[in-house]
């Protein structure tokens, strides 16, 4: 068949929206026809030239909701018609990590995904001339109609909307697992998100959920002192206003007459930057603070600390798609959105067609955007 | 009164065993007679110079056993006549640390400690000329008689031979309790514990009261093989042998036909080397791994890493003394030294009379011993 997709030909252009060939799904996959799509920094990443495991052409896009349209052999856990969210991050439930009970990265296709392939070493992808096209991260959102393998689809209730559940394919669920799978944050803990992005923005509800006493924001840009305080932010950090002394500027923050030691139970890195996910760390208690590391650095970018602050009790972890377990926990997470629970539509500050995909990543590039939406 | 004591009067020199002035117990101080004490490497890195924070003159060493012999005022946990561990980490039961359950880290008295002080700032020891000496780790163990806060001494169980548990005041309560408290590593687990030492070996009984299935030892000296299988190692690596590829030699030794990722659950570093701890964290398996620095690396040191480390799962932690609160755990420990659940004794491989306590340093530089004592 024939869809519409925006392609990737190559690092640091803009992507093409064209129509390319797509053949129908084959054992163990599902055709999706997409509905909306978030517009994601990682799929910046890659078309910026700057992932060194990007590959081109390929249909970028990996948080994305819509609709099984038609099924491969042996498929059996949906059928069209079922609502669905592809997942980067699949969950086969069958190989050692699913099997483990401690990681969400299931290595099932991790191999072929990686390689911009189907699980049989093949793309569904071409050009109207023939020449192949890769698949990215396992989904392909920026194409209107993708093949993804079952194990790489959440099932969802039909009655949540597309354009506002898309992005509990990625930024959502990212955000929120940081806080409730990989750090566990308890009722009453203190909390300092770096970097008030799409990412640091769920991380933020998700501590409201956890019920954290103290969370702290800290961003470069000011505007973003609004965005945090919408979703439950109490304190927030200009790095430029500390005096060039962050990590001292936090701890004396976090100080209180019980406790004169300082420093935050949990800390969250949403930047990318390696710099910050030492602040991060370091602006943790001693004795148990957890920082945990979401942010996807440079190519070859390193992170550095002295062992004391491990020795002393830090703890330095990192989290992919939030800890979830995608055909487990998404769907639970858009109940929790439907319930209430949780917000989306605040977020979601721009929705475009997709003719328009390439203004939506000028709007992130800039920060003028929490979340660009684009709609088939 | 007088003691007897091996005075390090300054860094890079001989200690010098003689006689200086010993002040009686304060409120809430002990006096206790000493009658064993451990060479630690940390007594070394302080004695050499290369701890920044080492202050002279001063009466090194921390790991002893003793009587107590007079108890200052309002001091009711222990009284004449009981055996007593030392205590680095004290435990207050009250400071935010304590109380936090989450960490062994008590901060009670922090600050006079790592001024060499009592807690009232003023130290006990004077050289017979009236000049003074400073406290070390709060314990002073190279002193025949010493004083130390109530809350720095834990009781143990009078039966218990004091040149044997006095490698629990640092040594092995460090190794078990990394394995036990910091790590909690379960039931048939895959470990890899870089460096045979003192530290490594209780690192591998530690792995084997666990119940570790596999037990990679890492070491540069061959003639620790035989060490780390007396007490439960299943595998030995020599560095020198993998081809200058220790990491994915190491992960490839854990892989197994239903796991071929590979990966150790839970690794020790226990060499105070930052090459060797991001190696250590390298070598844990994608998903779960988790990595507990327990070395003390020298000054300035930085440990680094890709954060995709943490990203894909691994975890980055460390431990000190074992993540063990001393008043509550370490008679624990005595006792399942005297239940046979734990050895020691195969670990002391010299005890030497105060007056050779320079020869331990030199077996410990020479990598000779695994524990030398000194007894008074």
């Amino acid at each position: 068949m024939q869809t519409r997709a925006a392609v990737a030909f190559g690092a640091g252009t803009p992507l093409e929206v064209t129509k390319v060939e797509l053949d129908g799904p084959r054992a163990g996959e599902v055709l999706v026809e997409i509905r909306a799509t978030g517009i994601c920094h990682t799929d910046e990443f890659t078309l910026s030239g700057a992932d060194p495991e990007g590959l081109f052409p390929a249909i970028l896009g990996h948080e994305g909701a819509g609709v099984v349209v038609e099924v491969g052999e042996g498929v059996r856990s949906v059928a069209p018609g079922d609502h669905v969210i592809p997942l980067y991050t699949p969950e086969c439930r069958e190989c050692p990590s699913c099997l483990s009970r401690k990681t969400n990265l299931c290595t099932a296709i991790r191999a072929t995904q990686g390689r911009g392939v189907m699980p049989d070493g093949t793309s569904r992808f071409r050009t109207l001339d023939g020449a192949p096209v890769l698949h990215y991260m396992g989904c392909s959102t920026f194409s209107n109609f993708t093949v993804l393998p079952e194990i790489a689809v959440a099932r969802v209730r039909p009655d949540a909307p597309f354009d506002k559940i898309c992005y509990i394919g990625c930024g959502v669920t990212t955000g929120i697992g940081a806080v409730l799978n990989t750090a566990r944050v308890e009722e009453g803990a203190r909390a300092i998100v770096f970097g008030l992005g799409g990412i640091g923005l769920n991380v933020i509800q998700g501590l409201r959920l956890a019920g954290a006493d103290m969370v702290v924001g800290v961003d470069l840009n000011p505007a973003r002192r609004a965005w945090g305080e919408r979703f439950g932010m109490t304190h927030f950090v200009n790095p430029a206003e500390a005096g060039g002394e962050l990590v001292p500027w936090l701890v004396n923050l976090t100080r209180t007459p019980f406790d004169p030691i300082g420093g935050a139970d949990y800390t969250f890195d949403c930047t990318g930057n390696v710099e910050v996910m030492r602040a991060a760390l370091e602006s943790c208690h001693r004795g148990w603070g957890v920082s945990v590391v979401i942010g996807v650095a440079p190519a070859g970018a390193e992170i550095r600390t002295r062992p004391f602050q491990l020795v002393t009790g830090r703890v330095w972890k990192g989290t992919a798609f939030g800890g979830a377990r995608g055909r487990t926990d998404v769907p639970r997470i858009v109940d929790w959105y439907m319930d209430g629970k949780i917000e989306i539509d605040p977020m979601i500050t721009h929705v475009l067609p997709l003719e328009r995909i390439n203004e939506g990543f000028d709007l992130m590039r800039r920060g003028e955007s929490i979340r660009s939406v684009v709609v088939y």
